[in-house]
């Protein structure tokens, strides 16, 4: 079943507020620190792996479990340290964003300090995956789900997008820096380059794209390498963002943008691509993607998936998924072989860019910063608290691996018009 | 249970004579065509999925089942015929070696076209390999049943390997052919500095390397990378010969040779590394084999395993198996994977070298016809049969995406001293 039938979710797409706390959560003085507060704020540290923090309640007593504490975590009231010992991983943003904890110091070291006290604890054993599963059930994407599931994301609006990513091609996915000096613009158009490069177009050439975001990519392609792209996107806001570009920059005969699900496509291509969509697919169901490329490839065909993945099968932060990306599942490249082995595609390049990925974030990190006042204006304090907490997460969880982004370069097995080494993408200034 | 009880292995290893066919398959006098060896042939021709090829029986007629076949074989008798229908893939090789079968024309290209066919029949379902599990059940490696497989391939003679593998670093795996015109040696050569590169080697690095056959990219990265490694290898031949070539260039203070199976690894190394051994060690050992270098990695080592591999899981031919490469076992990816995943390795970067292997292939091939004399004199005309149809069907493996060769490279997850780009690797002459 999809989440459309959530009256939860329903009300929150239509205020498009991420992160507003659920009444239970609402902030109430505490008193006095007494032994018990105390006594579960030891708990709570001791369950998250122990991490050189230090807490201070709300009466500015410290606790902490180290001699040399990294950061330091303020915790304002006594049900929001009840709450954090309930469910650490989930409340900590309920309660970040509503400003009930709040983080002293630099957000991204506080929180890779805890990711990598928390990869020691037993969060990757069975019995805690079957008991996070069956607290946060991910939300399943059905061809209804989906649609709900993405429009909770990327509606919100094209201009708040616009004032914080690229101002070249607006790019919502990971940027590749071969020069950690460039700028952001400069490496999403790299970006571009590189998977046109690894996909080896030439002109004439047709693409079919999955989850095509603002059409950057489809219309790059058109433009600099000449191919005719067929682009499929479930969020109406961003397809029609992307036709609108498209017919300003006159590449309407080169590129259709279709508002539906990838599992409709239909026609046979020479290239499949898709950047970005996989996390939002959901590992149950990289079977049918396969079928579908299976369909849509002409027998020498050749494709690239690029996603955020993980080293080991596992759940996306549980408030990333309930507050951010409803149904977000990142693969591990295990995971991500069903789409391929089935259908006996040839996987000829893997390449993982984590660290591209951090610093992408960052300079969305640092651009969402300096717009704080107008992103203030179009959502509340709330909405900032939580976008600020998504992106910082999002920063360390690629800096201590927690979060990995493949590039996964594929072909059909008969296919032997392969380079003989993978220089073309590292073109001669 | 280990191979070292079967008698029959034993006998094969102690007279080094891989390919001798047993007793029931000698040839005899088949008398006149009739309707019913007929029947048999077209059986047999749909059974592997009706290659486009012509069958030339015992009085000189032909059979076929397409208007255009692309390659002959001749059937010498009706005993072939039988073995052929009943269990094809098995028998061609025993046949062959035995000359009861002949190739008219090309052997890589006979072989291509009959790979072909057989990927269109239902090899790949599950019936059929349990049924194929059963027929062939593969050689498992245990601590004494790799030994005694390995033994059985490798042990065959130095000398033997030297008449037809590359004269510089005498490597007997894939080469790296960035350019296809280079020689054997020069690709050799190429393939060692790809695989250095890959790893970041640096001066002063330690690096343990698991089933280094004649000792040869020890002895590369020590001469011209500046480490120190640790090589092991169960082959008592390969590391006499090893030890011999360390102690001539006078290296033996940097490269130690171990004869003893990887899993007796102890240390704790900068860099892992193993090139053509992981298809010997079976999909079942993966777990075993990620905690050694769990065990033996530094906690921010690095890693390559170069393998030949499979689009998807199945078993090696089962001639091949059973007479040139007991207990072989290429992976899928996914496969693989059960070699990191557990241990949160992270996969940085996995290149496809499929083309490369066939071309590496046919470089060997065509100096082993050209000392087919001195071969014939080691061995016999059995032998030199068996060899060359091993080798050439390799190369069909190779071109038809039976096989591909995959070279992993991975790191422990924290570590963040990662190149910003693969153009290291290619470097400007």
């Amino acid at each position: 079943m999809g989440v459309s039938e959530t009256p939860d979710l329903t009300r929150r797409q239509s205020t498009a507020r991420q992160a507003v706390a659920p009444a239970y959560l609402k902030s109430f003085s505490s008193g006095e620190v007494i032994a018990i507060d105390r006594w579960m704020a030891t708990k709570m540290l001791q369950g998250v792996g122990s991490p050189p923090i230090r807490l201070l309640l709300w009466d500015n007593s410290g606790i902490t479990l180290t001699e040399h504490p990294r950061a330091t975590l303020r915790v304002m009231d006594r049900n929001a340290l009840w709450c954090l010992l309930y469910d650490p991983e989930f409340y900590f943003g309920e309660l970040f964003s509503t400003g009930r904890v709040q983080v002293e110091g630099d957000l991204v070291h506080f929180l890779e300090v805890v990711y990598r006290a928390l990869r020691k604890t037993s969060r990757n054993q069975l019995l805690y995956q079957v008991l996070f599963w069956l607290r946060h059930r991910p939300r399943y994407n059905s061809l209804t789900g989906a649609r709900q599931n993405i429009h909770h994301h990327y509606n919100l609006s094209n201009a708040f997008y616009s004032l914080w990513l690229d101002k070249e091609v607006k790019q919502y996915t990971c940027a590749y820096f071969p020069d950690p000096l460039m700028s952001l613009e400069q490496a999403q158009v790299a970006k571009l380059h590189h998977v046109c490069r690894k996909l080896q177009l030439k002109a004439g050439d047709t693409v079919v794209e999955a989850g095509c975001g603002w059409g950057g990519l489809a219309r790059f392609m058109a433009q600099h390498y000449g191919v005719q792209v067929r682009a499929y996107n479930i969020s109406s806001e961003q397809v029609a963002f992307a036709r609108q570009q498209a017919k300003y920059l006159g590449l309407e005969n080169q590129v259709e943008y279709i508002e539906d699900d990838y599992r409709t496509m239909t026609g046979q291509y020479d290239v499949f691509v898709s950047v970005g969509m996989l996390e939002h697919v959901g590992p149950q169901h990289y079977p049918t993607l396969g079928a579908v490329i299976d369909r849509c490839l002409k027998p020498h065909g050749r494709g690239l998936i690029h996603s955020i993945g993980r080293n080991h099968p596992g759940f996306m932060n549980a408030w990333i998924e309930k507050r951010i990306f409803p149904g977000a599942r990142p693969p591990s490249l295990k995971q991500m072989m069903d789409i391929f082995e089935p259908f006996g595609f040839s996987v000829i390049d893997v390449e993982n860019l984590r660290l591209h990925y951090a610093k992408t974030l960052q300079h969305w990190l640092d651009r969402f910063n300096a717009h704080e006042p107008q992103v203030r204006e179009m959502f509340d304090e709330n909405f900032v608290r939580a976008w600020r907490l998504y992106l910082a997460g999002s920063i360390a969880g690629f800096t201590t691996s927690e979060l990995q982004l493949f590039q996964v370069v594929f072909t059909r097995a008969d296919n032997n018009d392969l380079p003989w080494s993978r220089a073309h993408l590292y073109p001669r200034k």
